[in-house]
C-alpha cells in the first residue's frame, strides 16, 4: 500500500488486504457489451416507450442535475489522444509511479485513488454503439468521488436531488480522471479516461481488484467501508507501469448476508432479499436491472433513484463511532444482526433534516413545482 | 450569515463581520484596464523579449501545470450564455436564495463560498484585447478552492509544482462557477462565470467585500484567516436577488504590519517592507508588479512562484493549535511579534518532507530533467 493514500480522508491504507476480491469469480467471465446494459436498452425501446421517452430526461428534468449531466461532454478533448512522441526521465520504478500517480490523485482533488491491473472481463466487448472495443492497457487507476453525506442524509434517495448526486460524483470523478490521463500522456505514456456515459471498462470489478470496496447486495455495486455505496468512480487506463493495489475484505459478505436493508426499502424491488446466485462467473446478489432502470427512469416522484445507497448502514459520515463500527463488523460477523438493528435506532428517517433544494421539474421548456400525485413509475408491463 | 457555511470545512460563520473592508478604501477608485496588468504587459513585449517569450510556456513548461492550465479552455461553453425564458418558480427572498445558492456551491465541491454586491471599481474598464466591458450584474457569487496545505508545505513555493498549485486552484475553482452560473441561468436568471485568463472583474476586491479574507501584505492579494493565501478564486456574477455577506476582520492589518515575511523572503523583493501606501484610492501595501511578473514568467528553477504564500504564518493546516493562534491575532495585537518568532520556531522550513513531485520541464518538445544552474530570473533591464 503506498504513502500516497495518506493523503485521503480515509485511512484506506489500514484495511484488510487480500489476494482475491471477497466475491468468488470463477475463471470464465464472459465479456459484456456496454449496448446491453439497462440505460442502452432503454434508448432503444426496449422497455416501453415510455422508459425511452424518460431516459432521454430522467437526470436533467432537474435543472443542478441538468448542469452536472451536460458537465462531461465538455471534457471530452481531454479523455484520449496521443502520447507525447518521447518518454520523460521519470523514475522506472513501479512501486515509485503508483504512489505517484496516487498522489496526483489526491491533488486533484479525488477523495480515493486505487490501483490495479485490468482483467479482461472488465473490459467492454462492444460500446454502447455496438463498435468491437479494443482496449490492451494493462493498468487502471481509479478515482473515487463522494457524493456529499449532508446531502444523502437529507434526502430520502429517490426525490429531486437523486440524479444530481450521482452526476456530482461522475462529474467530479472524471475531471480528476481526465486530467491523470492529459498528464500521463504528456510524460510519453498511453492513456485514457473512462467516465459517465463514456466507457470502455466496467467500473465495479475495477474497483474490487484496486481494493476500493467489496461487492454488495445492491447488484453491480462496490461498497467502501467509509463511503458506503455512495460515490461514484471513473477510470484511467494505461500502460505506464505501475504497482498494483490489492483487494480488500471488511467483513461486507457476512454484513450483507445479514442486513437486506436496501432490497427492503428499494422502491421498485428490484434487489434480491435471499442469497447469492452465480451469474457470468461470478456468485453475487443480482439485481432486476429491468426494474431499476425503470424505476430510475421513470420515477415521477423525482429524480432518478440511490434509494439503496441512502439506507444503507454504511452510509455515514467518517467519524469514531463508525470507526468502531467498522472494528466490529470485520472482526465480529456474529454481531452483524445486531449492527444493523441499532443503525435503525440511531439513524432514524424520519428525523433527517430540511432538505437544501427546490422541487422543480422541466416540462415543456420551462421550470414548475412537480406534480406529486400520480403514478409513481412505469412498472414492468406499464 | 449563512446557514450554508456551516458545510465549509471552515468556520467562516464564526468570523467578526463588520460594515467594511479592513483596508482603507477612498471613494474615487478608478476602474483598471485588464490589458494593463503585469501578464498582459509581458505579452506585448513591455518587459522585453525574454519575458515575452517565457510568458507562453511559464506554467506549461512543467507537464502538470500544462494540463491544469489547458483545462480552462474547456469549460468557455459554460462560461455565459442565455437565461432561460421564463424565471422559475422559486423563493423570491434575498437570503433564502443567497443560503441556497452557497449550499449549490459546497455540494459543488467549493472550499468556501461567500456573496457582495460588485462594486463598480472591481469591474475592468476594459478586457485583455482592450475592448470596453459592459457588466452591469449587481451580486457576485466567489468560489473558493484550497491550493493543498500538503504540496505547499513540501515546495519552496517557488520551485516546479508552483504554477501547477495555482493552476490547481483556478481549475477546480473554474468548475464549480461554471457549474453555478449554468444553474442560475436554468432558474432564469443572467450568470456569467469569471475564472483565470477570462475575468471582467478582479477578484480580489470582490474577496474582501465577500468576506473571505482581508487585503494583507502581499500586494493585491486577500489573506483568509484559515487558508492564508493558499486559494485561488473564482466569481459568478448575477442578477439573482442575493443577500451579501458583510467584510471580515480577523487583526490582520496589523499583524502584517509586524510581520514581513513575505517580503523578507520574496526572491525578487517586490513585496514592500515598510507601511502602507495611497494607491488608486486604497491604502494598501503596493507590489511592485514588475518584478513580482518577471520573476514568475522568468524563474528558470522552477514554474512560477508563489514564495509568499508559502512563507506566510497564516499558511497552516486547519487545527486546534491554529485556532488558538488565530485567536491572539484577534484579540490581542501586541503579541503578533512573537507570534512571528514563533512561527520560525514551530515550522522551521529545512526539515520539509520530501517532494512528491518530479523536476521536469519541457524544452523543444520534449521533457528534460531542468537545469538547476544559470541566471535564476531575468532581472528588469536585463
Amino acid at each position: 500500500m503506498n504513502e500516497a493514500a495518506r493523503y485521503s480522508l480515509y485511512p484506506m491504507h489500514k484495511l484488510r488486504r487480500v489476494d482475491n476480491p471477497t466475491v468468488r469469480i470463477f475463471a470464465d467471465i464472459e465479456q459484456v457489451r456496454e449496448d446491453e446494459n439497462g440505460y442502452n436498452r432503454a434508448v432503444r425501446g426496449d422497455f416501453g416507450s415510455v422508459v425511452q421517452r424518460e431516459r432521454a430526461r430522467f437526470c436533467s428534468k432537474y435543472p443542478l442535475g441538468a448542469v452536472l449531466r451536460g458537465f462531461g461532454s465538455k471534457l471530452a478533448p481531454l479523455m484520449e489522444g496521443e502520447p507525447a512522441k518521447q518518454r520523460a526521465p521519470i523514475p522506472a520504478s513501479p512501486g515509485v509511479m503508483s504512489e505517484h500517480i496516487k498522489r496526483v490523485g489526491y491533488f486533484l482533488r479525488a477523495d480515493m485513488v486505487g490501483i490495479c491491473r485490468v482483467p479482461p472481463y472488465a473490459v467492454y466487448g462492444h460500446d454502447s454503439h455496438g463498435r468491437e472495443i479494443d482496449l490492451k492497457h494493462k493498468y487502471a487507476i481509479l478515482v473515487v468521488i463522494d457524493q456529499d453525506y449532508d446531502t444523502m442524509h437529507r434526502s430520502s434517495g429517490s426525490d429531486w436531488i437523486s440524479g444530481s448526486q450521482s452526476h456530482l460524483g461522475y462529474s467530479f470523478a472524471a475531471v480528476t480522471a481526465c486530467m491523470i490521463s492529459d498528464y500521463i500522456r504528456r510524460l510519453g505514456y498511453p492513456a485514457r479516461a473512462h467516465y459517465a456515459r463514456d466507457y470502455q471498462v466496467l467500473i465495479p470489478p475495477l474497483l474490487l481488484w484496486a481494493g476500493i470496496g467489496e461487492h454488495c447486495r445492491m447488484g453491480d455495486s462496490v461498497l467502501n467501508p467509509f463511503l458506503g455505496a455512495r460515490f461514484k468512480a471513473a477510470a484511467v487506463t494505461t500502460d505506464l507501469p505501475l504497482e498494483p493495489d490489492r483487494p480488500i475484505d471488511f467483513g461486507l459478505q457476512s454484513f450483507c448476508d445479514q442486513c437486506g436493508r436496501c432490497a427492503e426499502e428499494c422502491p421498485s424491488k428490484a434487489i434480491p432479499m435471499g442469497g447469492k446466485t452465480i451469474y457470468n462467473g461470478r456468485e453475487v446478489w443480482k439485481l432486476d436491472e429491468e426494474r431499476c432502470t425503470r424505476f430510475r427512469l421513470t420515477n415521477q416522484r423525482g429524480s432518478s433513484c440511490g434509494r439503496c445507497i441512502k439506507v444503507c448502514p454504511w452510509n455515514k459520515p467518517h467519524g469514531p463511532l463508525h470507526s468502531a463500527a467498522r472494528f466490529v463488523a470485520r472482526t465480529a460477523p456474529a454481531l452483524d444482526g445486531l449492527m444493523v438493528k441499532m443503525d435503525k435506532v440511531f439513524y432514524p428517517e424520519k428525523k433527517n433534516p430540511a432538505p437544501w433544494w427546490f422541487d422543480l421539474e422541466e416540462r415543456d421548456g420551462a421550470l414548475v413545482v412537480p406534480r406529486s400525485s400520480g403514478a409513481v413509475w412505469a412498472e414492468p408491463g406499464s
